[in-house]
C-alpha cells in the first residue's frame, strides 16, 4: 500500500471537526450535512423498497431548505404538526402538505382557508368538532374539496378515534360535509408489536369500504418503526426524527451513533470540584427531555462522562470516571436525547461537512407555536 | 349599602378573561400585567426593607420592556445569565448589568469588550481561566476597570469556588489582572438552611479583607429565598422567577397561586376516550421541566385534571376526576411548572390586564443562546 504524497497530508476529519467546534460561539446546535443527506436518502430508500410514498415530517427540522432536500430526494410532500409550520412551508413553495394534527379553534379558520388556497392540503381529525370546523373554514370556496384523514388510535393512547367502528362513523361524517372529502386513515402506531394496529387498519378499511368510502391514503409514521414500513398496508409514511436521529433513536435500534446529525457544541465554563464540570448547555438549549434515559445527553468524546443535571444555562457533568476529563475552556460535543425539541430551541443551526464549516441554516418555522 | 346602577354591570373579571382566552390563537403564552407589576413592586419592597439593592435577573422574561419596568420600580440594574441577553439589554439602554455566569471562550472576547464599552458591566467567575479571559478581552482599553465578582458555591453544588480559601485566592488573582478589579462575591445559596452560606460568606469576607481586598458587593439571589433577603449580609439581590412566578414557586412558599402571572392558553383538540383529553400545548411550549412534580403543569380552572404526559405538540390530560371536563374546542389555562423555560420557547407573550387584552410583548433576548 502506498501513501499519496502529492501535497501535505490533510488533517483527519476528527481534527477538522475539533477545529470547527473551537471556532463556534457556544452553545450552538450543529448539524453534519453529510449525515443529514445520508439520512434523507436512507428513509427514501426504505419507502421506495416498500412501495410506500415518503412524506417526511418537518417538525424535527422546521427548515425550508431541508424540506426541499427531502422533496428532491423523492418525497411526495411533507407532513406538518402545526398550522404555523405548514404556512411557512407553503409560503416557501412546498406544495403538498399533510397536517397530522387536529386543527381546532375559530382563530385558525381563516388561516386554514388561506393555506388551502396555496397548496394541496390534506387535513386529519379524530372528532366531528374538528371536521365541522374544517367545513366552516373552507365553506363556499372554489376549487377541489380538501381531503381529510381520520386519525386512529391503534395503541399509542394519544389522539385518534378508539376503534374501527368510530373511524367509519367519522369517515361518513367527513364525507357528508361540504368542501371536504374522506381521504383515508392516519395512524401513529406504538413502537413494538404491530398486530393490534394491523387489525385496526383492516377492520376500519372494511367498514369504510362497506359504506362506499374507499381509502385513498393510509398514512403511518414514526422513525422507530421505519424498519417495518409497509407492514400495515400503509400508502404513505411520515418520519420526522430520521433526518437528524438522536440518542433515543440509537437506543430504539433505528440508528447508529454515526447516523446522529445534530449535536450541541458546548464550552466547559467551570470545574469547581474534582469530578464535576459545568458546560454552557442547559435546559434552554438541550431541553429537559429525558426520553427514558436518566441523564440529559451524552458526550461522544467523553463516553464516561454523565450529564446528570441541567439548570437553565448549565449542564452538570460528572467526569469522575473520565481518564481525560475536559477542562475549562474546552469545547465538547453533546448528543441530545431528543433532536426535535433541541431544534425548536434555536433560530439557526451551524452546518459542517466532513469537519469543514458549511454555513448556517435557519430553523424557519421555529416560533410558529400556533 | 346601595348598588350603583348608572350603567350595565361590567362582566366579572373571570368572564372577561375567559373571553380574551377564547380570542387567542393557541397555544399562547399569556401574562397578566397587573400581576407582573404587583410582583415587581413586591420584590422591590422586600429589597428596600432589607436595605439591599435590587438587581433582578432578566433570564425569566428576557424582555426589554419588563427590565425597564423593574428599573423604574427601583432596581439598581439588572442581572443576565448570557452574554447575548446582556447585549440585547445594553442595546436597549439598560446601563448597569451584572453577568452572573462564567463567560468563557475566545469567540466571546470581542463581544465582551464591546459590551463593556456600552454599559457599567460587572462580571463574575469561579476560575483563573475565566478571569484571565476577561483580562484578555478587556486588554488595553480606556476607561475604568471592570468589576469582577468571585462566584462561590455555598452548597448548591453547581458552579462556584468550593471554599473561602479558594475565593480569596481567586480574588487576589483578579485584583492582579490588568483591566479588572475585584468587586466582591456572588453566590446562589441553596434553598433551605442558610447557615453554611453565612459561614462561607463570613470566612471569605475575612480572608479577602485580610489581604487588602474589601468587598464592595455581595450578590445573592433566588426567588425561593426572597423572604430572607439580607440574612447573608448581601448588598445586592438577584431574583428572576419572582416577576412571573410559577407552580414551583407556589410549592416553595414563595408565591400564592394568584401571584402567577404567566399561563399558557391551550385548546382541547381531542377527547378520544373517556377520561382523556389532548390539548395543543406540548413540550414545545411548556418544556418538559418537571421541577420536582410528577406532572407537567396544572389547569387552574380544572383542579382535578392531571397533565400527565407531553408529546411535542400534545398535552395529555387525565380528566376522569373532573366534574365538568373541558370539551373539544374549549380553551383552558395551564399554569406551568417553570415559567423561565416557557418564556424561552416563545417569541412573544400576549398580555392581559384584569381580563382585558393589553397587547403583546416581545421576548427580546429569546434565541440569543450564546
Amino acid at each position: 500500500m502506498t501513501r499519496r504524497s502529492s501535497g501535505p497530508a490533510a488533517a483527519p476529519v476528527e481534527d477538522r471537526r475539533a477545529g470547527f467546534l473551537r471556532s463556534l460561539d457556544t452553545p450552538a446546535a450543529v448539524i453534519d450535512l453529510a449525515i443529514v443527506e445520508r439520512n434523507i436518502a436512507r428513509l427514501q430508500r426504505a419507502c421506495d423498497r416498500a412501495g410506500v410514498r415518503n412524506r417526511p415530517h418537518v417538525k424535527t427540522h422546521k427548515s425550508v431548505h431541508l424540506a426541499r432536500l427531502q422533496r428532491a430526494a423523492g418525497a411526495v410532500g411533507i407532513t406538518c404538526q402545526k398550522l404555523g409550520e405548514a404556512e411557512v412551508m407553503a409560503e416557501a413553495g412546498l406544495d403538498d402538505i399533510l397536517i397530522s394534527y387536529n386543527v381546532v379553534g375559530e382563530p385558525k379558520r381563516a388561516r386554514l382557508r388561506a393555506l388551502a388556497a396555496r397548496c394541496t392540503l390534506t387535513l386529519s381529525c379524530d372528532s366531528g368538532v374538528a371536521a365541522e370546523g374544517y367545513a366552516r373554514a373552507l365553506a363556499g370556496r372554489d376549487g377541489p374539496t380538501v381531503g381529510v384523514l381520520v386519525e386512529c388510535d391503534t395503541g399509542r393512547r394519544r389522539s385518534g378515534v378508539p376503534d374501527p367502528h368510530a373511524a367509519a362513523a367519522l369517515a361518513r361524517l367527513v364525507a357528508a360535509l361540504p368542501g371536504l372529502h374522506f381521504a383515508g386513515l392516519l395512524l401513529y402506531p406504538p413502537d413494538g408489536d404491530l398486530a393490534a394496529s394491523a387489525a385496526f387498519v383492516a377492520a376500519a378499511k372494511a367498514a369504510c369500504t362497506a359504506q362506499g368510502l374507499p381509502l385513498q391514503v393510509i398514512s403511518s409514521g414514526g422513525t422507530p418503526n421505519r424498519g417495518r414500513i409497509g407492514r400495515l398496508g400503509e400508502t404513505e409514511y411520515r418520519a420526522g426524527t430520521a433526518i437528524y436521529n438522536d440518542r433515543q433513536m440509537v437506543r430504539a435500534g433505528a440508528a447508529q451513533p454515526g447516523d446522529c446529525a445534530l449535536e450541541i457544541a458546548a464550552t466547559v465554563v467551570s470545574a469547581p470540584a474534582p469530578g464535576r464540570v459545568l458546560i454552557d448547555a442547559g435546559s434552554k438549549i438541550l431541553s429537559s427531555d429525558l426520553g427514558g434515559f436518566d441523564d440529559f445527553g451524552e458526550l461522544p468524546d467523553h463516553p464516561q462522562a454523565r450529564l446528570y443535571r441541567l439548570a437553565e444555562e448549565h449542564g452538570f457533568v460528572d467526569v469522575s470516571a473520565c481518564a481525560n476529563p475536559p477542562r475549562v475552556g474546552d469545547v465538547v460535543r453533546v448528543r441530545p436525547n431528543h433532536a426535535c425539541v433541541v431544534a425548536n430551541l434555536v433560530d439557526r443551526v451551524w452546518c459542517t461537512r466532513d469537519g469543514e464549516p458549511a454555513g448556517t441554516l435557519l430553523v424557519d418555522a421555529r416560533g410558529r407555536v400556533s
